[in-house]
Formats: C-alpha cells, sequence, structure tokens
C-alpha cells in the first residue's frame, strides 16, 4: 500500500454551523440524542472535512489507525444504505451518513511505512522500528481482528460524533444494520468489518425524551470490582 | 439487578483544572497526546467525577450503557496493575488509572428496568416495552459479546478521555495488558472482557514528537469503496 500522511489540522472552523461559539465538549454531551429525523439541508463540505480530519487524530495501538470510512450523501445511496439498515428513516434522511469500517490484517501492508513515517518526524528511533515491528505482529497476530477493529474504529467514531455535535451538528450512531447488505451494496472488501454509522445533518423535530442512565454507583468501582454493588 | 438511575450533570466544573477554559474538543484533539510519563500530583475529585458523570452520558445500542470502570488510585493497587500491564511505568506514575471493562450477557439482569426508566421518563410507551426486549434480546443474543462490549465500552471510554483532555488534565489509553491477570488483581468477574486501561493526570515530561497520520485520501472514500484508493 502507498500511503501517504496528514498533519494535524490547521485550517479548520472555530465556530459552529449557525455562527455561534463552539460548544465545550461537556455542552456537546448535555445537548446530543441520538436524532431520530433529520431536515435535508446539507452539511457544508468545510464542516465535514473538519470533522474527518479531527476523527483522523484519535489514537491508536502503535498509531496503526485502522478506522475507514465510506461517505455517502449521494441520495439514491443513502436509500440504498437505508435498505441495508432496518429501513431506518434517518439514513435515507440525513444529508451524510458514514459508514465506519475496519479491514482485517490490512495493517500489514502499512506498518512499516507508518513506523518510518514516525521515526522521520522524530517519533522513536530507526533502529528499533524491527523490533517494534515484530512486537506489533506478534501481538495483532494473536488478537482477534474482528474485537481489535471494533476497539478502535470506535475511538475515532465517536471523536468524529463529538466534533459534530461541538460544530452544532446533529448525530445518530447505529449499529442496526446488515454487514452483509452494507458490504455488498458499497463495495467494501470481504475482510471489512463493518462496525457503525454515523448519520450527521440537523434534527428535523424535537429530540424524544432522555431516557436515563445507570448511577455511578452501578457504573464505577473503586480500587477493586465490587459484586456487591453490581447486584 | 437493583438498579438505579442518574440525570444529566448540572454541577461540574467549568473550566480547566488550571483555571483557564475549557478546551473547545478541536483544542484538545490538537493536543492530546499519549502521555508516557506522569507527575504524581492527584486529579481533584470534582474533576475526576465530572469525567466519569460525562462518559456515562455516551450513547449505547439500547441505551444498554455496558460499560463499567474500576478507578484505581491507590498507589499499591497502581503497581500491581502496572505489573499487568506490561510494566508500563505510567501505569504505576499516573494518580488515577482507570480499568475500562465490559460483563458478557449482564444486560439481561438490568435490560427491563433500563427501559421501564425510559418510559417513566417519557422515551417509548408502556406497551411497546416488551416488543423491544424481544428485538434487543434477538440481536444480543447472536451477536458475538466481546464484539458487542469492546465496540460500546470504547464510546464511553473515548468520552472520558476526551472529557478529561478538554478539562487540561493529559491522558494515557492502553491496550497493552494481560486481561487474565487484570482480572484476578482487581476481582472482576469471570465473564468480564477488558477492553482498555486509561492513565488520568498530568504530563511530567514533554510529549514525543507526533508521528503523524494516514492521509484523508487513505481513510476516506466517497459514495462506496475504492479498491484503487487503498492500494
Amino acid at each position: 500500500m502507498k500511503v501517504d500522511f496528514q498533519d494535524k489540522p490547521t485550517d479548520f472552523p472555530t465556530s459552529q454551523v449557525n455562527g455561534g461559539p463552539l460548544k465545550p465538549v461537556t455542552q456537546a454531551l448535555l445537548d446530543r440524542r441520538a436524532t431520530a429525523h433529520f431536515r435535508p439541508e446539507p452539511v457544508p463540505d468545510k464542516y465535514l472535512e473538519a470533522i474527518l480530519r479531527f476523527a483522523a487524530q484519535a489514537p491508536s495501538g502503535y498509531n496503526l489507525q485502522p478506522w475507514r470510512f465510506v461517505v455517502v450523501r449521494d441520495e439514491n445511496n443513502r436509500r440504498r444504505l437505508q435498505k441495508a439498515a432496518m429501513n431506518q428513516a434517518k439514513v435515507g434522511e440525513a444529508p451524510v451518513v458514514v459508514i465506519a469500517f475496519g479491514i482485517k490484517g490490512e495493517w500489514k501492508s502499512y506498518m512499516d511505512e507508518v513506523f518510518r513515517e514516525g521515526v522521520r518526524r522524530g517519533f522513536g528511533k530507526a533502529d528499533q522500528i524491527e523490533a517494534t515491528e515484530r512486537m506489533a505482529t506478534e501481538f495483532l497476530d494473536e488478537f482477534p481482528a474482528n474485537v481489535w477493529l471494533n476497539r478502535h474504529v470506535m475511538i475515532a467514531f465517536t471523536t468524529m460524533m463529538l466534533v459534530a455535535e461541538s460544530y452544532g451538528l446533529d448525530t445518530a450512531p447505529m449499529e442496526g444494520f446488515d454487514p452483509e447488505a452494507v458490504k455488498k451494496e458499497f463495495r467494501l472488501p470481504p475482510d471489512a468489518e463493518v462496525v457503525a454509522l454515523l448519520a450527521i445533518g440537523y434534527a428535523q423535530i424535537p429530540d424524544k425524551a432522555y431516557a436515563g442512565r445507570l448511577s455511578l454507583r452501578d457504573l464505577i468501582h473503586y480500587e477493586r470490582y465490587d459484586a456487591r454493588r453490581a447486584s
């Protein structure tokens, strides 16, 4: 694989799509809901590009960045994706739907390039590349590829969602889809692992009521797992 | 499982730990690096609690929130965790290390409570709970539990990391650990799936150089997967 590299974003919108100041992530999390219906207005290109560039800054094991995205904006393609996604209306309605996936074993084709680029940029030493590659290969060859891909793709996916929400856009993350149908319709390779879909746009109607969250008492244990907290 | 619920956070720090304004998520992403060494200063309790509360606001399939966290602060426990985590120095150094995990099948013990709480709060209708439970159970019973847990735990994990970074704290996400040793040392149940560790604190030394990212050309496909872009 011939690999190109990008730097951190330098030129990106610094306000919401409505012109207001960027939301702090805390406010984005307070406002965020899984949007059920979207209006048709497009997401401006410069916002979409910023969302993708910031998602790409997410961290990954050995900097291998196994997240890949198909950006679906064409109306016919959104209808095809909707059919592969339990016919959820929001997939057909949202101006942008991102298919997040990874490809099993693809890291083998570009790991060396990533490590060499790191050394060119002052990260790590050239004479340690070989040992690091051996260590990474040993870890990844024995780790279940679908688990590793889901774990990593969701770091970039969640980053994408929170950047979009901070820009005042609405989003809907989805795991209700037929992965084989998505792969077939969008020509993903056989080794692709489809992880999630993210619709991005503008809510059409007020959000549904907030359904609440488990208390910290049920989620958090201090120093060690305490079975009594979880019973 | 007896379940308690929480609302959205209302009382949380609105500035960085150093007193400066909360970083926009874009700035947090530009500044964020996997910190290699931490100073010993503690993370103030009100910041840690806010980070956990906001992580709990992450979205999940059927609102099942399968993320669980062990918060490790005690020095001896951090040393024990360090041993189970390839002896990485940052685990012993950071004032807080969070073990992020999920428990296979645990959703069965509280799904009904979560759905009933949703209805009490105006989300969904009481007469649809049974059908939704059947649909969720059908999906989850046939989906590989370790994949589903990794996918979901990373939504809350990434949220936690970005909230901590927005508060001006430094973080280090890690997947280099022996899951069986972590389970044993911290008394996690046999069905636990350990997903990742997150160290939170203050960087001790300047960050390593930025190693670059794959270009959008390699990560993003428009409308359909284009094998030529990835070759």
